[in-house]
């Protein structure tokens, strides 16, 4: 059964301006390792288990570009471009089609979907766990994702319950089994993060998915019914025999949903890989804490600066770029990140909040710094 | 009697840092003004009073030329280049070398002594005060001071103290009559602050002084013979009938010790002319609250910036330099001082050790960012 992956990098990442641009988000960024973006990460950790001429990019129009310079390695046709933003559904509809035109002629494919900007430590560990659940999906008509064992009461994340029953020990060996899951749940309070850290049977949600492309497809005709008629159109509009609708018509059409809510949360073939190995999503500046580790004084420094007096801080001077001189005094819990043209400063705990900034330098005509 | 402005313009301005250089310190900048550099301002204040032709510059032989530039209309023998970095006492010595040289055959020379970098409101009033002192001056063999009633206990000012009968009422007309001097105070506490602050015989010493030339020679000789000297040998110089000295030769000898150390302190004929124009030495980032005001949230921001949740806080983005986006989210209290290739960020109570920082980017090799 051939099996291909299909990286999803369509996101626009406002969350690390002014490092992450509109033709340049996170997935392009170096935020992880000083030398790779974080696509190319994404890249070098499945390789090894699925040949380079079976992974898909699925990103924007405007990306496809940036991330073709970024990946040369890849074959360009590798490389889609989602006509419009959608959202994952979509995004998954037209890499099926894409496979089903290009390898589906009667055979059965494996597809594992995987993140782009996501940080994925022991990545050894990582591709055990990943051919773990592709053959539980090869085997199985199952919908299989991989959820994180938290190591914290983390709000920010979606997590993935299964029965109490099945409870994982501390003690499980690697790889582990997969398990039916029960349901998905939301970013919690952390009053109930704390409970699903410790709780045993809840998971991250890592968005990472894998499938027969038989099996996605029966799950969106039983779920979805207009996206899999949208992925059949696409189809026929890739191989060239349909009169009126092209790629983008179709496309334009399917609905704006995630493939968590549209299909995940309906279906009741949904199983859970569980995996120990270290995941961040990394969200937002504050992240880099936990991706790149602090100093003696609590601080990450990327690239020069300088630093009197400071404390539990991030200061992020674009590497690479000598052309700026940074210096921070006397301060605290801050973020200072800046780039050849735009500066953020902002305290960790707002981190989520550079987007409002993002939304303010647009609404004041200075898009050309978004 | 002839009258003379030597503004000292020497100053080499850390704190402000990245806006303020080497090469172009505080009174090249436009700080209080947003058309006109700090040593602009001098000039077009004291114009009105001392024509172009009569005012020197005194600075370094490395700003020389940058001033020279940012003040075309001043001829360019008057602005006088310390052959080296000393304090303000050798800095007035070459200064009156020069008038003697120039314009001393046995004439009578008045001579404001007058700075590059402080802030001053309502210049009616500043040249009514300094046209008192420069009256006082010719008329009694007095070395005059303005001394700048105080409106905060500041504890980062020098004070001028006269004798608690002269206590000033509240009423005074101005313009005011110049008063003896008892002595000069330190910087004080800010217990002993809130006493000068309020005791109606203190003032802030504002670094300005008025006198004949022949009124400082005599207090040099008394006081700091060398100095007194090196003066009649610089005079030598300039006219070119010493073999072996030279300017720079005799400069170098000349103590470094300030004018107020040297000779004020420990002079009789001191006295000061009580002034209640404002005025603000403008002596790092946290002067532009004052100098700049600020908006409904408290902030100050000097340039095109974005403020989310921004309070009490100072941002500048240097003006005119429209290649830096500058985005400040969730914080109070800090300043963020942006140029083309620095960054500063620092709360508003540690402005003073911004010198820190400038120090160890040199430390570090980084002199071209300072």
């Amino acid at each position: 059964m051939l099996r291909f992956a299909v990286i999803m990098a369509g996101g626009s990442g406002e969350r690390f301006w002014p490092a992450s641009r509109r033709a340049r988000p996170k997935q392009l960024l170096r935020l992880t390792d000083p030398d790779l973006s974080m696509i190319e990460e994404a890249i070098e950790r499945i390789a090894p288990l699925i040949p380079r001429e079976q992974i898909l990019i699925a990103t924007s129009e405007l990306l496809a570009q940036p991330i073709a310079d970024a990946l040369p390695s890849l074959p360009r046709e590798n490389i889609l471009a989602e006509p419009e933003k959608r959202n994952t559904a979509a995004c998954l509809a037209l890499a099926a089609a894409h496979l089903e035109q290009r390898h589906g002629a009667g055979q059965e494919m494996l597809m594992a979907v995987l993140t782009a900007d996501h940080q994925i430590g022991e990545p050894e560990r990582f591709r055990a766990t990943v051919a773990r659940a592709l053959d539980f999906a090869a085997a199985e008509d199952a919908l299989v994702t991989i959820g994180v064992v938290p190591t914290r009461p983390e709000t920010g994340y979606g997590y993935i319950e299964v029965a109490p029953e099945n409870r994982r020990s501390a003690a499980t060996t690697d790889p582990e089994q997969p398990l039916q899951v029960l349901r998905f749940r939301e970013k919690p309070s952390e009053a109930i993060a704390q409970d699903y850290a410790t709780s045993g049977h809840h998971f991250w949600n890592s968005g990472m998915f894998f499938w027969r492309v038989s099996t996605l497809l029966q799950g969106l005709t039983q779920h979805m019914g207009d996206l899999a008629r949208g992925e059949r159109a696409m189809v026929a509009a890739l191989a060239g025999n349909t009169a009126a609708a092209t790629l983008r018509d179709v496309f334009l059409t399917l609905d704006d949903v995630s493939i968590d809510i549209g299909l995940m949360e309906r279906a009741s073939n949904v199983y859970v890989v569980p995996a120990d190995f270290p995941w961040d999503d990394v969200g937002a500046w504050d992240a880099l804490e936990r991706t790149r580790g602090t100093d003696a004084d609590g601080n990450v420094v990327v690239g020069d600066a300088v630093l009197v007096d400071v404390r539990d801080s991030i200061v992020f001077n674009e590497p690479g770029i000598e052309e700026m001189a940074v210096a921070v005094v006397g301060l605290e819990g801050v973020i200072v990140a800046t780039t050849r043209d735009g500066i953020l400063v902002c305290p960790k705990d707002r981190a989520q909040d550079v987007r409002r900034a993002v939304a303010e330098l647009r609404k004041r005509g200075r898009e050309r710094y978004t």
